[in-house]
This record gives C-alpha cells, structure tokens and sequence, in this order.
C-alpha cells in the first residue's frame, strides 16, 4: 500500500516542524539563454523588490528563492523607506528584510543585494540605492540628505519608473534641475528605461545623452505568478549586467561603468556595442554557401543558441536573389531562410551581405540593431521545362 | 511615442500611490471544471493555509487572491497557535490573519474561513478547527483544552496529515486512543485523506470506517507557484464539497454531514454516492448505437465535459463484440471508443453493457468506481474479400 | 514484465494487420469554444483543403482526421482541377479524393463536401465550388464553362485569396469585370476574406458593398501541423456558418444565405447580427452591482464562456467614476473589472453603460463591435484618513 | 490598410504558383538535446515509416521535413513490399518513395536513408532492410531469397515489432528457428526494443545475449501529429546512433557495430558504454563541497544540460548524513539536492560517494544505471538552541 500511495502522487514532499526548516518537493532552477559576450559574463539581476517589510506581500527569503527558481545571478531588495503601510503589524525595521533573504540567497548562490527605496513626491520622484551599508540613516526627513548618505556610503542610485502615472498622470516622464543637480553630484547614475511593463522613451533618451545606466527591474510587490503570469510563460523584466565576473563587486563596477541593457518582453535596450555582440554569440548560420537551380528556393539554416525571438525586417533588396523581407529567429531552434534566384538562366557564383533591421533591439528610442548575413550563391542555369 | 511603448508591453499596470491600494495587471480567474450533482453545488475548497502570522511566507491576502485565481470558492486561513516563528518580527496575533485576508475575499466572492491549527506532540498530532469565532482562546496549554474550547465555539475539527512523517517516521498514520476519545466526545469530525502531496489510505479507511469527512487540503506556506510547478499545469489539492448553497453556512453544513471528496493529483476520492454523480454528470456518450460491417471498426463518441482524465480499465469482455481494454477519457475533450465485431459473419442487433473501473476514482484505498456505457449494435455481415 | 513495460509506455496501441484498418493510440477531439446564437447552430467549417490527388501532401482521410480532432463541423475536399503535379504517380481522378474523405468523416460525424478549385489566371483567378455533385465536368477549358456547369450543379461558388502574390504582386485585391459578370449571373456568391494566414480589406469591403458571403478557409496542402505550429497553439481559419440545423443541406442554406462569419488568429470578422449574438452568448457580468467606498476600488467580476480573448479598449469615460481603458477578457476566465470612484465624499448611487469597442470584432475594415456593461453604482463617502 | 492587415495576421506566407514550389509560414527546427559522447557524434534516427507509397498517409517529402522539424539526423522510408493497399490508386513503385523524399531532405540537411520493409507471416515476420541500393528485387516470393537480395546489397537488416499483437495475441516476442538462421547467415543483425509505443523485453534480452543491435523506431503511418500529441509534448521513439561521423556512412557503420541506444518515452535503452556517458555528458554538479552546520540542510546544485529527466532512486545511505531517496534532474534545469547531517554536533570533514539507480535509463530489462556524486562534507556543530 505504500509503495502504491506514494507513487502515486509522485516524489514526496513535506513539511515538518517545531524550529526546523521546511523540506519541499523539488526544487528547480530554469535558466534565462542569454549568451555571455566577449569579456563579460552576461548576468540577469532584479534590482528593485518588495516584501512584507515595506508594501510587498512576500517574507523576504522568498525573493531569493524565486530569483534562483528563475535563473536570475542577483536581487536587490529595496523596502520603501518612507511608506510602511504594515507597521502596525510588522514594526519598522529598514535592515531586517535583507537579513532574512541574504542567507537564503547564499545557500542557492543567489547575489542578495541590499538597497531601499527613497519614497518622495516628485521631484525627485523614486529613487533607489542598491549596495548600500545600512538602509537605517536614510530614515531622514530632506531627500536631498538620504541621497547624500546613500552616496556616501558607495551605493549606485537611480530613478525608478520616471514615466509613472502615480506621479506623471500623463505617463510622460519628465526631468527636473533637481535630476540635473543629482547628476552634477555623481548621485544619480541610471534611470529605470523599464519598470515592470512600462517602458519610457524619454528614459531611455536621457540615459544616451546624459551618460546614465539603463535599468529594467520589475518593482515586484506580489509573489512573482501574481504579477507575471508565468502559466503563460509571462517573465518579470531584468537588467543584463556585463560583469567581468560573477560577484557583487563584479555587478557594482558594472553598473558603474554603465554596462548594462534591459530585457523585458522579448526586447533588448540597450547600446550596439552590448546588443551586438548578444546578437553575434546567439546566432550561427549553419550553412552561408547555397546552390541556386533555376527559380527553385535554397535555405540558409540559421540557429538561435539564445531564449530570444529575434524579429528581424526590412531586408535588404538585390537584383539577383530574392529573400524573406520578415523572418523571426525564433529562440532555441533552427529557421530556414528561403533564397531564390530573380532568374533562371542566372549563371556564375557572387557574394551578397544580406541586410536586416533586428526590430525587437533596441538602440534608441527610434533605431534598432542592423545586422547582415554573408551568403555565397553560386547559380545554376535552368532551362524553361 | 506613447502609443509605440504602450503597444509594445501591452495592456498596461501599474502599482501604488501612497496611501492607496495597488493597482495591477488584468487579474484572471480560471475555473476548476468538476460539474454539480444533482441537489448539490461542487464547490472547491482549501481548509489548510499558512501566512506570514505563522509559518507561511505571503501576507494574508494573498491566500484570498491565490484562491480565486485558481477557482476556489473557499479558503480557511489556519495559522499554527503554537508555532510562531516569526514573532520576534511579526508579534502573535491570532486573530489578524483572517482579518487580513476576509475583506480581500469578500471583493473577490471568495468565502474566507476563519480557522486555527492546533499543533502538538503525536498523539493527537495537528488538529485544525475551522469556523471558529476567535481563535486566541485556544492558545492555552492542555491540547484537549484548546479542542474543547473550539468545539464550544461551534468549530468543525479534523486531523492534519495523520501519517506526516515529522511525527510518524514510516510514514504509516497511526490511530491512538485519544483520537477515540475525541470521536466520542463529537470533537474530531473529519481526516485529511491527502495533505500536499501525500494520501494516506490508513486514513482513508478510518473516514469509511468511523464515518468521518474525508479531507483534502494544500497546508501550502510558501506563494502556490513555489510550492506547485504552475508553469507545467501543477495544482494544489482540494476539498470537493457538495453543499445546499454557496455559502460559509452551505459548506459548515456539508462538512458536518459528511458530503466531501477529495481531489489531488487528477485523482479523486470520496463515496460512491458523489464519485458516481460526478462520473453521470462529466461523461456524455454522443452516440450509443453503431453499425459494425464485418470486422471494420465503429466508434462509439464520448465527451467529457470535467476536467478530470478518467482513467478506463478492466473493459468487461464479450463473445460478440471487442473494445480497448484501457480508455482515457481526456478532460474537456471527445474520445473514440472504438468497437469491433469478432465475427465478420455476425448479423442481427444486440445491447450491450460495456463495463470499465475508473481508476482514478477512488471509492475505498482497494476499490475504484465501476461504471458501464449502454451500446446498441447492428452487425452487418461482410462476406470475405 | 510485461505489466511494467505497458505500464512505462502508457495506454497501448497498434497497427494494422494485413488487409485489416489500422488502429491507433486514443483520438481525441477539442472543442472549438465558440457558442451558438439565438436561432442558429454556430457551425465551424473550412471550405478549402487540397489532398495528394492535387498538389496537397496527405491522403484524403487525414482531412476528414484533422476536422474532427480540432473540432470543425464540416470540411470541404477542393482539389485544382487543372492543376496536378502528382499525376505522373497518380493519374488524375477528380472524383477520388472526396470517396476517400467522405466515409472516415461519416465514422467520425464529420460532415465531408465536395468540391474543386477552378485555377485560372487572373481574372478570374480561382475559385472553388462546393456542394458539387460531379467534379469531372469542370475540367473544360473555358473558366467561364467550369463554373456554368458548377452553377448547374447547385454548388455555392466563392472567389479564392483575391490579394494572393502569386497573382497580385503587390498583395492588393482587385475587382475585374469579370467578377460583376459572375455575380449577376448569381454565379459568384462569396469571397475568402481570409485565407490562410491573408486578411483582405478590400474584399471584406466587397462582401458588405455587393452583399456576398465571408469566408476564412485554411487552403491547407501539408499536415495540419507542419503548416500551424499546433505545439504552440496555432489554429487554421475557419468560417462560422450559423446554420438551422448541422447537417451539408443547413450549411448550403446558410452559405447562400451569408449567415458566415470569419475566424482566424483570435479575431471575428462578419456582420454586427452574428458578431453581437456571438459576444453576449459568450460574456456574462457575475456582479453588475457595486458598492463603492470612497476611493478605494470595487470589482465586475466577468466570466467569458468562449475561446476567444476579447479585446476591449476605449473605454466610455464618466465623471464620478473611473474604469480601465483597455481590458482583454480571457478565453475560459474570469476577469475583474476595476472601478473606482474620482472623489472620495460622493454619495448616493447610480446607473452607468460602461460602453468599449471590442477591437478583434471587426464588422468593417475599420469599425469594431460596440458593446456596453450596464453598472449600478452605490457610492459610499469616506472621510480623509 | 496594407501594414495594419499585415500587423493582425503576422509574418505574412503564402502557398504555391503555377508549376513552382509551394512557399510557407518560417519552418523552424527544435533541437533533441542528447549530447555527444566521447569519440562519437550521437545521431537521432527514424529507421522505420512508411508513406502514401505503401499503407502510410503523407506524400514522401513529409517524411524529411517532418524529421527536420523534430531534430532528427536521419529519416529511412521503408515502405512494406508486400502491402501496397493504395495501389489501384497509385501504382506500384518501391524506388519512388525513396526518389521524392532524398532531394527534399537534402536540402534541409537530414540524411534519407533507402529501405524497404520485408512484411511476412511470423516466422520470420516482417523485416526492415535499410541502406539498400535498389527496392525493387525484394519483390520475391520465398521471403529467404528477399532478405538475401537485400543482403547482398550491403543492407542493415533488422526484425520488426516482434511482439507486435496482430502476429503474437498476447504481446510476447518470441524467437523462431528462423531467426536462429537468419543471423548464422549474418543477414539478421538488429531488432526493434521499441516500436511505436511498445516495449518489448524479450527482444532486449535477445540483443544482449546474441550480440544484436538496439532500434527504436516509429513505424509511423498518419503525418506526426495525429500519431503523436505533438500540443502535450509528446514525440516519436528515436535510435540514437553513435557515429564516427554525420554522414549515411557514419550511420551505417555504427548500426553494423552495435553503437545504438533506444529513445521513447523519456528513456533510455542501451548498453552501459553509451549510457554512462551519455548521463556524464548531461549532468554537472555545480558545488561538490557543501558545508552543514548543525541539522540545517545544504544543498548539492547539480545541472542536466540534455532533455531527459532522470529519475534517481535508491539513494545509498550513510550513518552521518540524510540526502533524498528519490530526486528528478528536470532536464535544462537545476535541481537541488538537499544534505544534512544526522546529529547536531559532529564536526569534521568527510568525503562521499553519494549513489543512485537512474531509473529510466535500462542497461536490461531488469537492471538500469548506477551513478555516483562525490561530495566533500564539512561538518560545523551546533549547540542546541
């Protein structure tokens, strides 16, 4: 009877007692497919999170844990420091919901980093340190003062969800001389282009021209399915940090140096020296040399290594060959790109670079990635039948 | 611009204003296909949840939302009086969980139950009472104290997880003669037959035997999607409850009067009085007469209208006609049985009982639901080819 | 052994024996979750499919297969008359392959048409006729003999992918004499609005201005599942046809009738009287009552009965309350509708037509399907906190 | 009109011209990920199908892009000699399949291999040749002289489905005299463990004891998906091949040379050379030191880089430390393995060999693989609390 039961509700479980921890069914880490690029692990990280100990809805340990479950390398966990809609309950204490989830990203080798969220009217709006000391001493009253202790103790500041209508009843983001003098202090160093599903223009603008880092995080305050429906395969937004090792000290100097994109929704933000080679190590053309009979359609078979759909238009036009102006690399899987000769009596062999606009990499507000395929076809002549 | 980032990331979000409750992304609710039967509501239950105010790891609204996206009609918050871990955070209050998680119900026409676990040494083990009017009262230290208390507050009480393996390391459920004395005394009215993933058939014997309500509950303490892989269709288990109405009174009713099965695991197990009604009302034979020309197939076409997968064996056997000994009648889904004449000479009519054992409808831990499908067959001699 | 060996490998199988019909794994069928209409059968057919006896890659069972797995009603066998790539394999019968489709659809319930495709040049390009008796008399050289005689035969006759490539290189629709010709000699009665993975526009228009039928076919030549990723949940178009009864004669009345409708990806095109039918059988309001307390915010709760995710944007704007501007209501869920009050002190209560354009209901190429909640409103003032 | 109809219906397609090729929707391919082993290139191979040619129901080129599709390496059509139930239809070719298919699977880079499927009464029952020059010559009377044809072709000949039911009633395989002389002969070389979805424990017995090569084949009739639920993930048993090289020769000589494994159904079938590495190859614990203080647990990351979950049972059991008797390595995940120590106070550092029976991984019938993970232990005590 007991091997009976017990398979037939599978690998067991459970959940014990009195001052032990809690034993569980399996448990298993999917892994975000986004290559490494040359000279830098490709990390995924969340650097703006809530618990039970600000506004959020989860015990901290379970920000690690999802962020282990998936596949994310770090998270921030960032309580509002001015709004503690549970103190009645749950007293405030700014340092304690690092303290739980730290050791149980340690035991999954989740980076659990330590930040808070400076809560004020705008401007300067939201703004959140990550990497911080102690979250305590920005419990201060002039914002322009949790800032400066934020700063001085090493922390990298940035503004969240600048575009947000709780503060912009437009949904336009909009700067202000206090972002400017933030900025002049070395306090401000990246604007959040995403928050959760939001994406802000005017963000991603001011971060090309003003030199900031792009940050995508996903704000989370529910536990993640509520939020991301995940049955769907809905995934929370994160920020690709290009670090020259998997460390904390590896992310901050990366966030520093502004080496990061945003990925959320199956698109990339970011600058061409990081979306291209992404690009360059998620994709292998299988076969670039093809035989063209006649009218009859050749493949070019092209792999995508990487979980992202590249969307790829607006090809480039030639005399001589015909090819799909549109055509999704889909993730993890090979595609065939159908080449065709415009003739056929076309004779002799030629060189093209076929050209594509990859739609969802974005490079500004208004560009995207332009990559190429070398192809070599050599023709042959095919008499009318 | 906007109308570009808007349509990019979809239907908008969004998330707070000081002071004010979040607003998010469209909420769904997707419902749990098992039918009514007739002269009762199937409604779906969970008599065993966890919050931060014990050992859990979400805020107790949480609970309310996870219930009705996942089509619950009903939820018991039932925090451990004993156990609490998290006081030096979170100080005890019995009572605040249910005063949490009910007004998020009652937006949500979730039916949220105020309960409490009872959690001690084996024997008795851990008790829930659910339906209680306070719960602070039990926190008192003789166990049959704290039953009594409940009892006298009109509480529905069961055992938890009779054979956890925190208090029966073989794993084996174990009666003891307290459980006998609380029988008696009309305290301990029902058993959990499944808690999590596991079934205890010993319990499942003591139901039939001494005429207790058959339980299945989740005692889920991390978000559901940590504790059940959602993203590959996973779910809690639940208490079917057959009651007069949709109400907290409808279901108090039915637990006391035993009209309760459980579903876990696509399996479900209860009395055949509810198993067989939920069989009638699921299953629809499209066609019940066939033409059988030789020995050419004909298909008997049958819709299931649950989302259950009954599980067909054991076909009853017959000199005239064959069937597939094994059928799975796929959730929301038409099947073929397919029937076959063993003669090609056989001519005439005939009616037939073609009998199956549900295997997945459990009626004791030995016996499994009998049903039979009514077939009429026309045999057309086929002479040979 | 042999219990375990069936026991990993699942519920058995298999295959043919010398001169015998082939048996197979368990087939099931899925509903196409669309309901009926006061007054009608919503009936799910597709009007043109091609098998190996043209230039299709199937056996013509497969077709009478595939309509019944993926729940279609009807499905018409339209082989090219003129164009037969197999024949030197297969020598041409134009007869053939609807003798093959039909007795497999008959064991299955699947209603099985005969048909062709009339394959000219432009104009005027191809057309199918359906419900013919004898498809060997169209092939005969003048187009305008091969739909006299279809004509004679009483079959429904409908113009084929008028913007196809292969024929307008630009993808552009155009009307040519020779369509006014057929269609006042009654001869021409429905246009493909939708073939394949083509929308139409300007024949959407057609159908309104010269009162034709709509109709979304697949034009289907490989498997089903090599032309729709099915493992991702892709579908074929098919066209409604809201018949008195399900039988070949309800669907030739209602084609000559135009009571059809278009679906394909997830969107309805057809005329507001079966577009609106279709939307209220689908969509109940499970509270239309709500109580709101100051600002904070109150549910419509709304269940859609249907496949189909409504898309509703534009909401009707009010000045007491607020309500989403866009909402999808998910196949198969329930979703909430959140409204709030715009001042906290209102009181009183009120009646509100929450109106949306349901913006994958397209009764034009450029309007969508109104549609209005009705909603009582109790307001309810809430002093500042 | 034309980018807002493109928009709706995605990346545009569409279906033939006049005498040319038929174009479609992007064809993607999804990998199988098996990895290489040492010294061999792991090759997945179909060796058995059968196509409107014979009593199959796809035109032959369905074949090669079905296999292209699903990751497959090679593809054989072997269409029965004898059993030609479409040939009033289509006459009698055994070349043509074999014709139409190669140059399709060419151009997608899958390797067609020619066969023939030799189908008689039992004994000797129905055979595949594969690798054959010419089809035609096996068309012979005495079934001796058809497999000495085939034989003196080079041919790789292997008995099919050998307790397939409709030539053994009770599903048992069983070795006739004939099979004794087949392989004195060297003609008889392989025999099909896995047909379709039967496993035959007879026949795998016979390949280890007569030195007999391991196939697992589809035998497959209908397109794919009808024959394998393709939307719940199911697919087609492979012959994993491990070849010196990618090519038909590569191919051949492994056959010949027993380097084959079976794959369906999740598992694995084969000798321990190739599934020992095969789970080497596939599995990667990330952290082998773990260190445990008092009772808490730790946890052993381990990755499975290929597609197959292995299922380990039979954890060994050791006095000074607890590990789960049963654990899934989800495949492309990271499962957890969680250690603890069994007293509170130990201290010290200890080296295990933690092992485990691979259950769905089958050296024979009755014996699967045995693997081991080295772990380091550090033991921290822990006072009690």
């Amino acid at each position: 009877m007991m091997t009976r039961h017990r398979f037939i509700f599978g690998l067991g479980c459970l959940i014990l007692l009195c001052g032990q921890a809690v034993s569980h069914d399996p448990r298993y880490r999917t892994p975000i497919r986004i290559p490494d690029i040359p000279g830098y692990k490709t990390l995924k990280c969340d650097f703006h999170t809530h618990t039970v100990f600000s506004d959020g809805a989860v015990w901290p340990d379970i920000r690690s844990e999802e962020a282990w479950r998936e596949g994310l390398d770090a998270v921030a966990i960032t309580e509002h420091i001015e709004y503690q809609p549970h103190k009645e309950d749950l007293p405030t204490n700014h340092e304690r919901s690092f303290e739980i989830a730290k050791p149980h990203g340690d035991r999954l080798d989740v980076i659990v980093i330590k930040g808070s969220e400076v809560t004020r009217d705008m401007p300067p709006g939201h703004l959140n340190a990550v990497f911080l000391e102690q979250a305590g001493p920005l419990d201060t009253e002039p914002w322009s003062q949790a800032l400066e202790e934020a700063h001085s103790q090493g922390a990298f500041i940035f503004w969240n969800h600048p575009g947000w209508d709780g503060q912009q009843s437009d949904g336009v983001a909009r700067w202000y001389p206090e972002h400017t003098d933030l900025v002049e202090k070395g306090q401000l160093r990246g604007i959040e282009v995403i928050n959760a599903r939001e994406y802000y223009p005017e963000a991603h603008r001011w971060c090309l021209e003003k030199n900031l880092t792009i940050l995508a995080n996903s704000d989370i305050h529910w536990p993640l399915n509520l939020d991301y429906d995940v049955r769907q395969g809905d995934k929370r937004p994160v920020t690709l940090v290009f670090a020259e090792e998997r460390s904390a000290e590896g992310i901050k100097k990366a966030l520093f140096a502004r080496r990061t994109a945003a990925y959320a929704a199956g698109m990339l933000i970011g600058k061409e020296e990081f979306l291209g080679p992404i690009f360059e190590a998620s994709v292998e053309v299988l076969n670039s040399s093809v035989e063209l009979r006649g009218t009859r359609p050749s493949f070019v078979r092209i792999h995508n290594h990487s979980e992202i759909d590249f969307e790829l238009t607006g090809a480039s036009s030639f005399v001589e060959i015909s090819a799909p102006d549109e055509l999704v690399l889909r993730g993890e899987s090979t595609v065939l790109l159908q080449i065709r000769s415009t003739s056929r009596e076309r004779s002799g062999s030629k060189s093209f670079r076929l050209g594509y606009s990859v739609d969802n990499l974005k490079l500004t507000p208004d560009r995207t990635l332009s990559i190429a395929f070398p192809i070599e076809v050599t023709f042959v002549p095919e008499p009318e039948e």
